[in-house]
């Protein structure tokens, strides 16, 4: 294509709303625009990303036995009522009526939609294994949409659906669909961690992320380096560590005034302590209703999925205080366990637990459950023994890994794919089942899996740019090469020309040929913005024979002939095509 | 692909609700499952169909110069506030609203959004021409969705919006659209006209529809052979015809009853006329308040087109007979053009116009404005001479063709593409402007160019279908060839399973391998049903080196033997993918 037909504005200057870089190159390089909060249109230049991500998971999910099916965007909430999730997804459903008061969604996923198509075609257990995908526009009605495509309101997606007659079968669906996901990834040229995960609203019990390596990820991930253990920090499981011995001399904790100090910062410096010497209360409502509290060292974060899972809650939130308040009798800001059973209004429904590092705290301070006072000298394994220990709290670096194999290292991830195993949650409300061969009815055993096409332009980006702008990996860039036309003359004009048409010719390159009557400054400038893999400049010394050839990522530029230069790049490129990293030796 | 794991689940019948072909053999051929009325999901087999439409269109935009972008599906309503439709588009636009009480609704077509994004980044002359498109599900609420894919709520559609400076350049991004729309038909092997169109809500002047010959198409068409005029129905004008000559000797009109004839059945019978002597009336609304009625031969229909453009209306609709009789006094069934003032309460509100064919009547019967009565032996010419005359009915076959050439003969059609030069209506409303090269601000001059990629597989089986099933053209065949793999010894699974792999691997085509464990019979209706435009029968001969192979479009069946056959067979496939028929020449 010629740059001077394509339609790729380029802006100098970031747009406001964009804090992380890979927003504001998608935006400055002319690959997006935004239409609305976390709805954006793709312009050429991010179309033709779109299709190379989209064709690398098209390919593979193909290669793994998945076939393409379009389920609808608008499915009837009916679907949904069966599945339940009418009434629990919440408000990031985009609900609608049409225009007979029909209840509609616009698609955040499609299990629903899938279960439905499947029950009605699928009904002897011959007929399976099956999984079906699609790629397909989503919408999510994120209450804080941000980060460009990270976190978008309307995204694309792959997703896809497995049904099978067995837990065995599902499983190894499961084992198929993983390793589609790595070989993808691979191909996107991406340095990723498969780790185990919660599975969150989807349901099911077995599920694993790929997180794509990045500072501005929003997910933290905990990895051991010497078992190669990977999971969500949400996920890692802490081992209780040993009770601390209690000093038969320790006093009795003591009742201080703290007056004002409801805060953690304020609380330690009244009583001129660490945050690691002090216990926090963290309040939550499980169930819509039932007041918790969760004690942990005040250094720490309370993890929401293991309190979640710890009180078998089906929906857990952080409480506001003022309800928290009235609902239990307790002061927040000077919430402590001990004698919080005794301090509260109606005990019996107050739901406690500890963090089990708690105990091995030697001496604590915590709230006294009175305003303005805390109690210091409390020795949590003498003076808590009575209320229950668990694993609550986030990993932090350093933490001894599951395994036991050494400590976990943190990191930051971009989540671009995620897989449940879902059993028979979907399946069983929806009535969607097979005979087996003894003409007995059993609903499906589901996976699902799901990848975010369009998070993945992002996450590259953040993986591969410089302060110049991005260096796509070949096998995702809009083009794999850019001739830049700068000299002015015919016979300098011809020669980039023939060597663009030999580059998309002969070698079957995706290549631009730069033809705009501008500034060599500028080309150079929009060429690293936008990131092109190679860049070949026909310059002045081209009636010679020769040409600049860059290579984005490394920097490297060299003065070649212009003799034999398509045929060796074409080698390079076409082998870059795997996701592997571009290896051009251009000689002297 | 093999068969035994292809989700292609097909039906021995029909689903209640389809009236048309396509949509019965779309439902039991395996293409699509509906999900709610006018939405429809797309199965494996499906989805290859709309792949490869896609893909022809895809080529062909790309040729032209347009670019590939992606609109978001749900649009801000404000984009809609500005270009005024959001109050004009009635409740085929499915409008929601965010959780943030935002106003959205799901993209029915993409003017606005195509607008929005260019106005922020062309503001010079010199960057325009400039064509964009997509490919997109969209969403039309329509009253009543009908015949499977022909008219859903939820349809796939390529859409594409040209910007230029001016009127010449506009026109000239329409001829390029032109031909782009002619070579896209021809690749998919249809029998269409393009034909003159009305440009609807649209807007602008100049617009062309692209209609497939069908007998259960929507549209209807008028053409001349003489002269290859085409036009749809509603837009050929028509020459007044002669007035007819009054006899001096013509009796006056007189007054019959004619007690509870209100149809023109029963006023024809009570009268003992043929309805090409009576004059109907037809009532109407324009925009919204103003009572009309429009006069013409009984046996003829009125025009809303033409009706609409004679008032000069806004809107217009057909009259309610209460609101009508009780907004103008008249009494709905007696209605007539003589004396129709007198009759009519507030007569200056009322709008009338008499059909130019009226007054070449000799003699008529009409509505007598009074209950239970009409008039005989109206001579219009002499008593209506007041009335306005004006060309408002619809063609019939036989009529006059308006360039003189011959009469007009009517077909049904498909309306699978529809071209419009927009104008400056939307960049004039939304403010999307350029700089010349004078620093002159001017809207941009546009046009919009829709296909219905999803329409087009219904529209290609309504033309490529027999008893047995679809006859899919090669271009749009979900597989080109269908191996039916039919012995059950090794040897010949073994010899069908060579020819697919040679016939996919070496030639490259699109190849079934039908490996279920059926019968043969089975194999051989799915085959047809589906429509595989060849089928290699590999049976009992095989081990003598000889299959059959079978031309799905004619029936022609032929022992070859497999030596040489993938070439063949290649060659002849490969030839017929520009949408030309398949032309395989099986040597005895």
């Amino acid at each position: 294509m010629r740059a001077s037909s394509l339609h790729a504005p380029t802006l100098r200057d970031p747009p406001r709303d964009a804090e992380v870089v890979s927003h504001q190159l998608l935006v400055r390089g002319g690959f997006i625009r935004k239409s609305a909060a976390g709805i954006y249109s793709f312009l050429p230049l991010g179309m033709r990303v779109l299709r190379k991500v989209a064709q690398i998971i098209r390919d593979e999910m193909d290669a793994a036995g998945a076939q393409e099916v379009q389920l609808p965007i608008v499915i009837p909430g009916e679907l949904w009522e069966e599945s339940g999730r009418w009434a629990q997804y919440g408000p990031e459903l985009l609900r609608l009526q049409d225009r007979k008061g029909g209840d509609f969604c616009v698609g955040p996923t499609h299990e629903e939609a899938v279960v439905d198509l499947v029950r009605r075609d699928i009904t002897s257990y011959k007929q399976v294994p099956l999984c079906l995908y699609q790629i397909q526009l989503k919408f999510r009605d994120e209450m804080r949409p941000r980060a460009g495509l990270m976190r978008g309101r309307e995204f694309l997606m792959k997703d896809a659906y497995s049904f099978d007659v067995d837990v065995e079968g599902a499983k190894a669906a499961y084992e198929v669909m993983r390793g589609a996901y790595t070989r993808i990834f691979e191909r996107c040229g991406f340095d990723f961690r498969m780790v185990a995960a919660d599975s969150g609203n989807i349901g099911g019990s077995l599920s694993h992320e790929f997180q794509v390596v990045a500072q501005s990820g929003e997910d933290a991930i905990a990895t051991c380096d010497a078992s190669g253990y990977a999971a969500n920090v949400e996920l890692v499981p802490l081992a209780a560590p040993a009770r601390a011995e209690v000093d038969p001399k320790a006093p009795a904790p003591e009742v201080v005034d703290t007056p004002g100090a409801k805060k953690i910062d304020s609380v330690c410096k009244a009583l001129g302590i660490g945050p690691a010497a002090l216990i926090k209360a963290v309040a939550f409502v499980v169930d819509g209703q039932t007041p918790a509290v969760v004690f942990v060292r005040a250094d720490r974060d309370a993890n929401e999925v293991k309190v979640k899972r710890h009180f078998n809650a089906r929906t857990l939130e952080l409480a506001d205080a003022a309800w928290f308040a009235k609902a239990t009798g307790l002061k927040p800001g000077y919430i402590g366990p001990l004698g919080v059973h005794e301090a509260a209004d109606k005990a019996e429904r107050l739901l406690v637990a500890v963090d089990a590092e708690v105990f091995a705290m030697p001496t604590a301070a915590c709230g006294a459950n009175a305003v303005g006072q805390h109690r210091t000298g409390v020795v949590p394994s003498r003076d808590l023994a009575e209320l229950p220990a668990a694993d609550l709290r986030f990993v932090v670096d350093g933490d001894p890994s599951p395994d036991g194999e050494g400590p976990l290292r943190l990191f930051r991830g971009i989540e671009v794919g995620h897989i449940f195993y879902l059993g028979t949650k979907y399946s069983e409300a929806m009535n969607a089942t097979f005979l087996d061969e003894h003409g007995a009815s059993h609903p499906f055993e589901m996976g699902c899996y799901g990848i975010g096409v369009s998070r993945i332009m992002s996450a590259a980006i953040e993986q591969h740019h410089d302060e110049r702008g991005i260096c796509w990996p070949v096998a995702l860039a809009p083009f794999e090469v850019a001739v830049l036309a700068l000299g002015k003359s015919d016979e300098e004009q011809a020669i980039a020309a023939e060597l663009y048409e030999t580059l998309r010719g002969a070698e079957g390159l995706d290549v631009l040929l730069d033809d705009r009557p501008t500034r060599p400054g500028v080309k150079f400038k929009d060429a690293d913005l936008i990131g092109f893999p190679v860049q070949v400049v026909v310059g002045r010394r081209a009636s010679e024979g020769f040409v600049e050839v860059k290579v984005r990522a490394t920097g490297a530029r060299v003065d070649v002939a212009i003799e034999g230069l398509a045929t060796q790049l074409g080698r390079a490129i076409r082998a870059a095509r795997d996701g592997s990293a571009l290896h051009l030796e251009l000689g002297a």
